[in-house]
Parts: structure tokens; sequence; C-alpha cells
């Protein structure tokens, strides 16, 4: 058993990781560490979490392994003693998911805290990228946008059947936004309705795109250009849940024609997450709820063949997938443990 | 006061005609038609209609004005004999959208029960055929979708700043799909869920394209191509509303480059509904219970710099603009009265 | 056309004010006074009352009515110069309900900004108290609790059939806790939840036990004692809406027993209430949902016969009879309009 | 690792068994029985179930234990031959639940399938009676509504502080009716709206006042008369989830006055369900969602001073501890497996 310890466990990723970490079988949660509720016990914050006894403190105790849920510089802030002390961490934060200290600049404001970490840092959607975060001392942890979107294109992208030309058009439940206060999250405001926001430019676009560009063809020619991404995020009355819909369209001359490119596309998909535990290839569009409180991604691609454009839907848990599962999922990489370990109950359905 | 009878008020697009009609000060309804509940008080089946002391009947008594809020095929049955007679009617049906009748028999699996009458029957948004709906006897109502969808991107379509080549990415709530019985629409399966639907192909897609094809500026050369469409709906946890996000490539050298472009397309929408009583292009994006239970679409029209995309976001309440409201909207165009006649009530917020 | 002020239009209440006042036949709203918010345009904090061209003051302008939905001392700290030069005031807040000061200091924790007005004002539960109402100059509004709970006791009460030792346990919308912002109004832990709160006395219940004990019949000896009264609120997952559950166990002797008891209460209830515009004795148990936006109450009582308990459903939406419906009800009786004006559109279902 | 079967899968309560299983350490779900989807895989079905390779079939395979998820009489009927041959069973119907034949065919509107059983049938609500349920080869699981009413009122009525006159009002989400079709479960219908049903005699009661008859201490003198209990059942907008809140008289005399009465009871409930893994008496009335998706029943008793009631709240998942839950508790007695077994996951929140 080894120690786990989860800076800002008062958040709902932080929330999750201990609910999740409870069925771990290697790894146990030792210290939990946070801000507003220093002194109260976990039970007390999280009448769910009352399984632990464990308190809230302001910093970890001893462990053997860190999860970071804090807010994006916050937690560079605190995760970087650990890492220089050769701690493995998993950083749920934005810190260090862009490569490109400008770019987090520019999106986050600031400049970035630790900047010589970042060759280090390994963006953490471990079926994109397995063999780096088995090897990583410090994994960022993907945003929760960017785990649907990225997962439902790398399989079309990599496979140069697309143009770089996307949009991702995602609907998130309203935990997305956190456990802090504001209007918008008022139940009698987001009740019945749905909306868009982050127009403007949402700060899960660069990582979207920073991570398509990487799973381009490289045989496509010269350094390919950045692919043109709008991202549309949409608030939608439910607790859990990010449904993503995303259209490229098809580069000519890659698919059959008619029926057979649905098909296709089907294959290639099915090929590409063969043995994948946390991806499934559907054969009708997923809803949200098969995935709550659950790792997985569920995908669903097919084609308009009247516009001659790919269209894909992934549904995945904001919270698990999206967050705390995907960051235990790497835990499990990095320590070298099964990859499903603490992560195979079923969603919770209906 | 003229008369005014409902096919069918058993459904949700009925039942707020009703609704709608009992504020209107030039029409009273008169004569409620069903096919479930005939023989039944028009308050048992729904109790919020108690203020109408009517009983569903088989047939409409006198009237001088027909809705039908019938499914397809059983609409056009039903109507045709008023329409023959001469009466004004409203169909809310799909019957009369289309206008090539194969269109029709491609996309409803039957011939079409009517096709002389095509030629006369005019599609009724409002906004986009104010002087056709007015000399009408038979309108068709838009569907949901397509009165969201289309009032969001005809200024853009018209002005010839978007290239043909659309996704209108849209989320409905439940009552969208009426008020019959399927698991999907069981609250405990729909409920904390959002999926998408349709994918091969909604009945609504030929509709949007087609009227899209008639704002394209005659301009542009021959007979435009008809616009690569696609169209995704997608059933979202609430009763009313629906959002529509459409995306389009804006046509190079026609706006402004950089923040220019936004401001350009703003007033391009302002000036396009200026004076519009239920349009409104709105500042920031909106959200669905802005809308609820009134006649209004927001519209937020911006251009995203990154991916030079035109990004419109509509929302409407599906009942009321998207069926009822619009309906009762057309009426009042078709007999003189004052457009907003029975439909200036503000939503009903929060 | 009178003119009417809001004092806090920015609270759910007093925007609910604004929305019914739009249609309403002989008052306009001229003045919106708010606290946080002053200086902006009404439609900018409500994109909903967009249609009327006002902006938050800090002060009304000239006005013939005020309305206050202040909360509580504020409110009376507001009213009482308006009160004293003789403007007639429905003040929404809970300052002018209770009669006896010393309650109203025990419950709200300050003594009374303004005790000699409380022999002059009146607890303006129109059904309850309509000549009262009508020559009143203040008119205490009820709380949207008290509202429900007395519409579904009074008749029962009054006729003496049930004994003082009754229980309140009534469920609610979020919207009935306010535009303020709280843990518990979260979306995300207020949806898919249900929860009992106030169980150490919610201020609502001084206000039910001091309109129960005016209805107690006279003859039942001496100054009766005040009923032995448990009430129980709950927060359930929607935004409006109130429904009460009501016990009381029945006197013997005074019902028939079997079956013809509940039909005797039947029409006890339905004798009292005849010719109500806003109250409805009803067949069978009321849903929430059929009354939203909209002035009714719904009243289904019954009894228990295993029990030989009086149980008493009622259904209203806490921001139209609970709150603002009430309070333009209470202003058409005190200048001499139509009960109903303004009031009259039906609920918005589904 | 024994084999499990389940009867009727393709439920909620199926379903939710099957869920559960997964993650238990001593039983393997190996054949799954369902009537509309024979021949299916189970996936199919429920795509959250897609960890499992099994088809539903008409018939369970060889199997030592068998679940029943059946609807009442169609249940009865099929345990029947495994309780013939011996096989330990847990019922999820009502069939064996009654240990009155006559009652039975007074409520379920039928004579009893196989009366000569019921004296062996175990009522399995394990907190009340473990070592009943260690011994049967029979058990009946209890209503979710008796589940959640008598864990709240069991330590008072033991305890002989309150009188037999009982009111319990509880609010369940849209999954305790099951998955068939209803208008009522119509997600437009049931959403933003609560009401009360049942209210002429719903099934769970007769069984919440035989259990509670039991429970009533026998020094009160001669065969105490069956309590007066009146139960109101609610739907609420919600898709998991029970709370019951439950009224009594106290006795008096039987606790301290004031204040202390309170800590009393909290003290008298601790006592009563100390060392129990499954129920929580908690210092705050808990909200369902605490429980979501766990086997915990949440208990929160307190007194009413004004009125001299003891109220207490509780809050369960309706189908785990109301059914799924509480049946592989009641397996896991019947099995001399550790009782928690597959039970331990914390609930999901938010």
């Amino acid at each position: 058993m080894i120690k786990v310890g989860i800076l800002n466990v008062t958040g709902y990723a932080g929330a999750e990781l201990a609910r999740l970490l409870y069925s771990h079988p290697e790894a146990r949660l030792t210290s939990v560490g946070g801000r507003s509720a220093v002194g109260k016990p976990l039970a007390e914050v999280f009448p769910h979490l009352a399984c632990y006894d464990l308190t809230v403190t302001e910093r970890l105790d001893d462990v053997d392994f860190v999860f970071s849920a804090l807010p994006h510089a916050a937690s560079a802030e605190a995760v970087v003693p650990y890492v220089r002390q050769g701690m493995a961490v998993v950083d749920l934060s934005a810190d260090f998911r862009l490569r490109d200290p400008q770019e987090y600049a520019d999106w986050y404001g600031a400049s970035h805290p630790a900047p010589d970490l970042l060759p280090d840092a390994v963006y953490g959607l471990s079926e994109l990228n397995r063999d780096g975060v088995r090897q990583a001392k410090l994994v960022a942890n993907p945003g929760c946008y960017p785990a649907g979107a990225l997962l439902a294109l790398a399989p079309a992208v990599k496979a140069g059947i697309v143009a770089p030309d996307i949009i991702v058009d995602s609907k998130s439940g309203v935990s997305g936004a956190g456990r802090s206060l504001g209007l918008s999250y008022h139940f009698a405001e987001a009740n019945e309705s749905v909306s868009a926001y982050g127009l403007e430019g949402h700060r899960h676009l660069p990582e979207i795109a920073q991570e398509l560009a990487c799973l381009w063809p490289p045989a496509e020619g010269p350094q390919p250009p950045a692919p043109r991404l709008t991202f549309t995020p949409h608030l939608v009355p439910m607790t859990r849940g990010i449904l993503s819909t995303c259209y490229a369209p098809l580069v000519p001359g890659r698919l059959a024609s008619g029926e057979g490119a649905k098909e296709q596309v089907r294959e290639l998909y099915g090929e590409f997450y063969r043995g994948e535990p946390f991806v499934r290839v559907v054969d009708s569009p997923p809803a949200t709820k098969q995935t709550l409180g659950n790792n997985l991604c569920l995908v669903y691609p097919t084609v308009d063949l009247r516009s001659e454009r790919l269209v894909v839907v992934s549904a995945i848990d904001n919270l698990v997938k999206g967050a705390a599962g995907q960051a235990v999922q790497n835990m499990n990489l990095m320590l070298g443990f099964p990859e499903t370990a603490g992560l195979d109950a079923p969603a919770v359905y209906p």
C-alpha cells in the first residue's frame, strides 16, 4: 500500500479523488490538504466521505504520491517542492499542460511559475501517451473538455482522414465549474436552461489545439499548420457529464464513398482503441448518463455523407475521465499498478 | 372576436396554442379537437387550461380560423377540407413545409397527401417571409429546430459573408419530443444526461437546407449549390428551450480583420432585425431560460477570429417561437391583427 | 393607469412583480429601486424584462403605489415613510406579518422597526381577509409557505372538524431561497437531492400559527390554545413551486364515518372556496407544475380513514401566489381594480 | 466464488443488483433472466453493464443463489421452485413481505400464490432482523419506502417514547416507479414538479404498519393496537433517493423536558445503531444526494419541542438501501460473507 495525499481535497475534483481512492487496492489516502476547511474532519466537509477518518490539514503529511487538485498557479506553487524532491505527482490543474510558457502566460494571465519543469511534464491522457506517463514524475492531467474532445478526434486526426479545420461543441454539467459560488451556477438560474459561454476563447482551447497538432500525421508535408479550431463549451442543467460533438471535413479520397465510409470510420476507431480499458467505441450515440461515476469514454464516430464531414460524439463523466479518474489511471501507470486498479466499478445508472 | 379551433389540442403544441390564445385580444378559442381524449373536458386533460370551459371533440365546431397541431400526414388530411373551402389555416405539422413533394416522400416515407396545395402554402417564419404570410391562406409553421437555426443564420447568409458550409448544433428540451411515451423520455433516463440523436439525418434538416438556399444571395453566380449542411440535435435534461449553435466559415475579404469583424457582424444582425418584435440581437450569449413561455428569439452573433468562422447562438422556447407562438404570430399577420397580439407577456424567469 | 414602484426589483420576488405588472391593465410599473444594481438598465439585470425601458435607481420616483420586495428590517425602514405619508403599500417582507412585536423580536432577532404601525397592517392572504385588505393602506403579504399551508387548512379549521394538532410538511423549489448565493443552492449540490431544513423552527412557523389561531372557531370554549403546530420545509430540485401536505386529526363525530367523510370534506372545501378566482379545489392530488407562473392555489382535501386524519395537499407557485401574484391581487383589492386584473394568464405547462 | 442469478435483470432493481455484484469479492453474477429482452446481450440493454459478457435468458442457468427482481405475483411464481429445492433466495418483490395472506389479497388484489411459504419467509431489513436473515432461505426484501421509514422510526418505537400515531411523509425520485412508461414519468411532466400520490392507500403502508407493530414494546399492556399510520408518498424531480420525514407524538414523561429531550433522542438513536455499517445517525438533516449509489441510510432524529413531537428524517438511495443494496446485504448475511462485502464504495457526490 502506498500512501497518497491530495492537495485541495475540498473541491469537486479533490473529493472525487478521495472517493475513487477508497476502492483502490494498492493505494491508501492518508493525507488531505485544504485551504478553506483546515482542521475540519473530511466527513464534515463531505458527508459521503465519512468512510475516511481524516482531518483536512494545511500541509500534507508524509506521503508517497501527490495529487494536486488546486487551481492553476496555486497548484504549480504547491507541487514544485514535491517534484524537485523526486516525488511522483499528478497535477489536475492547468499548470503543466501547455508546453509553451508563452501560451500559458497568454491564456492564464501570468507568467508560468516554474517554466524549467515544463519539459519534463507529461500530458497525461493515458490512451494517447501511455509510455510517456509511465516514465513521468510529473503528469499534467488533461482538462475535462480536452479529455473528451481529444479521445473523440485522435483516431481520425492520426489517420489523416480529416482536414485541420475542427469544431468541438461541448455540453457540460455544472460540476465542471467547481464548487465556488456564482450566479450562473445558482440552481434557480442554471436549471431549465442551456447556454454557451467562453465564445471569446476558453482556456481549454489551446490545450486541445496543442494536442491535436501533435497527432497530425507528419507525412502531410512541412510542419502542419496548427488546426483551425473552434471550441464552444455549453452549460447544461445536470451535475456531471460532458458530451462533445466534434466536426471536421473529410480529406477527399481517403474513405470509400457512401455508407462504406461510415463502416470504415467505425473500424478505424475500433482498431485505434482496441484493448483500451477505458475507451469504448459504441454503435449508437452515447448518453453521458452511461458514464456517471465511471472512468469510461464512450465514442461514437460517423460520417455525415451529405456534407462529407466526420462527426464524432464522445461522452465522459467530467469528474472521472475528465479529472479524478484519469488522474488515478495516470498514477496507476506511473507506479506500475494495473491500469484499471480502483477504476473498475460500473457507472451508476440510471 | 374571431372564433378559433385547434386540431389535436392534446399534444404539447396544441395545449400551448390554447394557453397563448387565452390572452389574445382578438381571437377566442371556441373548439378543440382531439383524438385520444374525445368527450373529456379540456380541464381534465390539462388542469392548467381549466380557465376554458371546452370539451374535446372529434371534429371542430364552426370556427373562423384553424390551427392544426396534428402529426404529419394526419394533419394534411385534416386541414385540406378547410383549405379547399377557403378557411385560413396554420398547420404546425411538417406537411406543407417542404416545397418539393419528392423531398417530402424521401424524408417522411410516404407520398404527399395533397401536392397540389404545396405551391400555395407559405413557409411561416414571419421574420423572413412576412409579406408571404400576410397573403397566405395556408401557412406551414416552421419546425422547432429550423425556427431557431434560420433566425440565427439568415442575416449572415443573406449578406453573403459566409460560405455555404454550415453546421447547426442544437440542444433541445424534452418537450420537443412531444407527449408520447418512450424510454428516452422517461424521467429517470433523460435526467442527468445529454445525448445526440438523428445523426443519420433528422427531418428538420431538409427544411433548414431549403430555407437557407432561398436566402443565399443570387449575385453569387448561377443557382447556388445547396449548402453543405450538418445538423445535430441533442436532448438535454430540461422541459422547454432550444439553443442552436451555428457555425460557418467566413467568405474571405467581406469583413474587417480582427475585432472589427465582430463589431461588423453585430451591426449587420442589428440592422437585419431592427424593429422586429420577436427577435433580439443580444450582447452576450443567451440562455434558453430567458425565453421560457415567450415568443422571443435571442440571437448572439460573433466571429471566432482564430478560425475565421461565424458563430451564432440562438435561444428560443421550442413550444412558443418554435411552435405555438410562431403560429399565433402567423395568424396575427394573416388576419391583420397587430403582430404581437396575445404574445407580449414576458418570459417566466427564473 | 396608476404608477407603481418596486423596492428591490433585483431579487426574484421583485422581478416577478415586474413580470406580472407588465400585463396589468390598470397599473404601470414606472420606477424600480435596487441596492446592488443601481444605475443599470433593468434589461441588463434581467434580460426577460427587456420589455421595460427602466433603470434601477436608489430611490423610487414619484409613484402612486409601492411594493416592497426588500428583506425584512430593510423593508420596514424603507416603507415606513411611504406609509406615514398615506401611500398604499404592499410589503412582501415579513416585517408586518406578526402582530405581536415580541414574536417578531424572538424570530427575527431584533426589535421591530415600527411597532406603532403593526395595528394598522393587514395580513394579506386575500381569500381569508378580503375586506381587511380592501380597506388597508399597509398590507403584509404572506410568506410563501404560509400562503399554501393556510389555504389548505383554513376551511377545515374554521369548520371545527380538526383538532389543533397540525403538521405542515412543505416541499419548495429553490427560488424560494432567493437569488443570493449559498452552497446549498449551488446547482451541483441542490440537483438530484431532497433535504429538510429549519427543523429548529422556521420563521414561517409563527406566521402560520398566528393565522390558524384566528381561524379557530370561537365556540370551542375560552380562547383556544395556540395549535400544536409542526412545520417542516424541504428543498426539492426544481426552480418554482411549493407543495404542502398538511395533517390534522379529525375531531370525532363531526364527519360521517367511512367514505362519506371524504365526500363531506370535499364539499366543505368546495363551499368555502366557491367563487374564489385563485383557489381551486381539485379532484386528484395536484402537481406544482400546474401552477407555474400563475396565481392559483390548487387544494386537494381528503381523509385518511385508517388514522382518522384530515390530509390536505396544496400546490402554488412560490413566486406568484406565494409572493408577487398575491401582492398584485392585494393591490387590486386595495385600489378597487378587478381582483384578477393582470393575473389571468394560465400556467405555463409543461 | 458463488454463482448468482438475477430474475428480471431488465428493470432498475435488477440492473442495480448487477452493478453492485460486479464489485463483490465472493459472488459472481453468472446468469441474468429477463422477460422483454431475452436473447439480447446485457450490454445492449444497459450499456453501463458492458463489463459483463452475459446474455439475457428466459430461465436462469445453474446458480447457487437467486435474486428475484420480478414484479409481485410473477416473482412468487418464479422463486417458489427454487425455494422448494432448498436454494437461498432474496425476493425483491412484495410477495413475501406481508405475513398475513389476507392482507396480501386485500392490497395486491389476488390471493397469495404460495401461502405455505409465508411462515418461513423473513422480512429482510437487516438492521432490525439480522439473526432471522442469517438463518433464512427465503428473504423478503423490504419495499423502498418501508426501508427508510422503519429505520427512521425503529429506535423510538422500540424504546416506547412515542405514541402509536405516526405520519410518514416520503419524497421519492422517479426511478422508484420503475422503468415502465407512464405519463407521470415522462420527463416533461415530472420535471419541475412535486406531487403527492397514493393518498387512498399505498401498498407500502401495510408493510410499514406490520413491521412497526412488531417493534412496539410488549410491556405496553395487551397486544398493542396497530399504530395509527398515515403514509404519503411524493414524487420529486430527481432520479434516485427517498427522504422520509416521520412524525409521532412523544409519550409524556419519557424524555427530559426542553433541549435535553433532543440530546436524549440523539443518544438513543446513536446507541441503537452503534456499530451498524449502513445506518449513520447524523448531526444535521441529511440530503438524499449523500447516499447516491450507496447502501447507507442517514438518520436525523430530533424533537419539535413546541408540539412535543418526535421528528425523524431519513435518507436512502431507493435503488440501493431501498432495493438492490439491501438485497446484497441480505445475501451476505445468508451466506456468511462479511456484511459489507461489495457494498463499501462511497456515494457518488455531487
